[in-house]
């Protein structure tokens, strides 16, 4: 628990001061104000992360993917066999995976943490930090134990505290795990006014007798387990998973050290809602990528008051959209760093104000 | 006529054979099938351009700005001052405007094209192929002679043959000119059923006065112009402007050269309408980047049965979308090129298809 407390203590607000400068200077380019959209409010964060207006540049970028099993795998709620966690993360380690080809492609290192795969594989190329194989079956007990479970949050911290001795500019959130939609959306349901069926929207796989086994099998694991909605940790132990859990470490941690993190996809956002209602000023820190096709996603970008960047039907998971946002990103901060002023360009800025037409 | 009418004729269909083995291909990775969403209907569409499922790659890539100044500037339709064409034109070529900015950071190149700047400035840096100087005001009669119309369509061309020649990968479209989602606004209406009050929405900085006094200018042009709906010459000769009509241009040489191209905002998309109407194969070449605040694109989509991929709010024009939709399109192919199949990986894709969950 220390660690987890410090690293909460240790977040502190934006530098609302630089990032109001930055939105001024932002405003003085050759576009109409506001012109530029989303990539404006970027920069504008990534200012007040840094604490300074030009010059910002995410040269060294890391995704960390939180790789654990999830226990509500054995009711029935996923159409993939538990084994197939494993056998991903063989892939992911070797490059082949949908995340680590995307990061290479955006010169981004993958940081792979197992965290509780089912296996007793020690997989070449993974940080080995397995609490367990796999979380307990949330439809007859807790996940995990309240230890455990600040044990994986504090596994994500250090993760993070590691790459920020190493000088990572940005960090980028992924997870694997057989079932992790269900423990997140039950973490959306204890953590928000969000309903079970909000969180669990009837998506493009599920027949009309999954999806109600699926909310059903949910809402009884909800009632049995009883999560206190006040307190994020317990919430995770009783309904979350390893994954989530490490998941809401690295926000933490990243909050800490002031380095923009990048929010991927339903589970991960499931971990940044978490991390959010235990320190609200997280939040200031993380960036949401692309829009999950998972049908709560709406639901749970509400909850956390975020909306994504991206819209490509996208609905893997890994991490695979974090690679996009670095570049939306390294746009944002070009447009600080390159574009001219309306004073060297001597133009009557008066002229160009709020709409181009 | 001849150079336009040729290169009409010479576009093709994509290669259905490629694209669907494409998609059998991709539906073979290691991924939940359709799990990449719009990244996998991009890389099996570029297969379908290319004729092959792997080793894709847009190494070279270039945008094409077509600038030139509307001639309805005059009916007080536009915020910025006429003379802002002009200015910004030389800070493009300076490198210091969002587009150009954007495009260095995704390796691209922008082909600046003078179209019809009102101006007697030679730019350093731009393609010099101004028509006039700037198009007549279409409120009192057509913006252009027919043949100026055709002249300007075959200006995209030229440039676009001569890309080709170079060995460009991958074309974006970008635009500059006061007053062009006037023009634009009225090529959607007159090539679609979309009305004016679609077509010029409410944006955020006009005025409830400003908003009715768009509408009215241009319904009225409409009305004295009569464009003909079945000619795309004819509705762009009269209320179009020389932009618009070089950048359908650059789409029909694109599709006739094989060459992926990207829509990007308003005043592109009203352009790419027309080239669909001049010849319906165009579209199997078109990606559409991202999703203008241009209050009327949303109903320029409808109209040309297209999704853009990108929710950040822009609305600066230029094409300065085009280099994140670049980004995009690399990382589909990366998909393609190295992420694993399932019998690589010996996984049971039996177990892992449809969702996730």
């Amino acid at each position: 628990m220390t660690l987890l407390k410090e690293t909460i203590e240790r977040i502190q607000p934006l530098d609302k001061d630089t990032q109001n400068e930055a939105k001024n200077y932002i405003d003085g380019l050759i576009k109409p104000i506001g012109s530029l959209g989303k990539l404006e409010t970027i920069a504008a964060q990534i200012a007040g992360i840094t604490g300074k207006v030009k010059g910002n540049q995410m040269k060294k970028r890391g995704i960390v993917v939180m790789c654990a099993d999830n226990g509500i795998h054995a009711e029935g709620v996923a159409v993939a066999g538990q084994e197939v966690t494993t056998l991903m993360a063989h892939c992911m380690a070797k490059g082949v995976t949908g995340v680590t080809v995307f990061a290479k492609e955006a010169n981004a290192d993958c940081v792979l943490v197992d965290v509780g795969i089912n296996s007793d594989d020690v997989i070449p190329g993974m940080i080995h930090k397995k609490i367990a194989k796999g979380t307990a079956n949330f439809a007859k007990g807790p996940a995990m134990s309240y230890d455990d479970c600040i044990k994986a949050m504090e596994i994500g911290i250090e993760i993070v505290d590691q790459m920020a001795e190493e000088g990572y500019d940005i960090i980028g959130t992924g997870e694997l795990g057989m079932a992790n939609t269900s423990s997140s959306s039950c973490v959306l349901v204890a953590l928000s006014d969000v309903t079970m069926d909000e969180a669990v929207g009837k998506g493009a796989g599920l027949t009309d007798e999954a999806h109600q086994h699926k909310k059903d099998v949910l809402n009884k694991a909800l009632a049995l387990n009883k999560p206190n909605a006040n307190d994020p940790i317990d919430v995770i132990a009783k309904v979350g998973g390893f994954d989530i859990a490490g998941l809401v470490g690295v926000y933490l941690a990243c909050a800490a050290h002031r380095i923009p993190v990048v929010v991927d996809g339903f589970i991960s956002a499931a971990a940044a809602l978490a991390a959010v209602k235990l320190c609200p000023l997280a939040s200031d820190y993380m960036i949401t990528s692309h829009c999950s096709a998972e049908p709560g996603f709406h639901a749970m970008m509400k909850a956390l008051q975020k909306e994504p960047m991206l819209m490509l039907d996208m609905r893997l998971g890994e991490g695979s959209g974090c690679p996009l946002a670095f570049h939306i990103v390294d746009t944002a901060l070009a447009m600080v760093n390159e574009m001219a002023t309306f004073g060297e360009a001597a133009i009557n800025n008066e002229d160009f104000v709020d709409i181009r037409e």
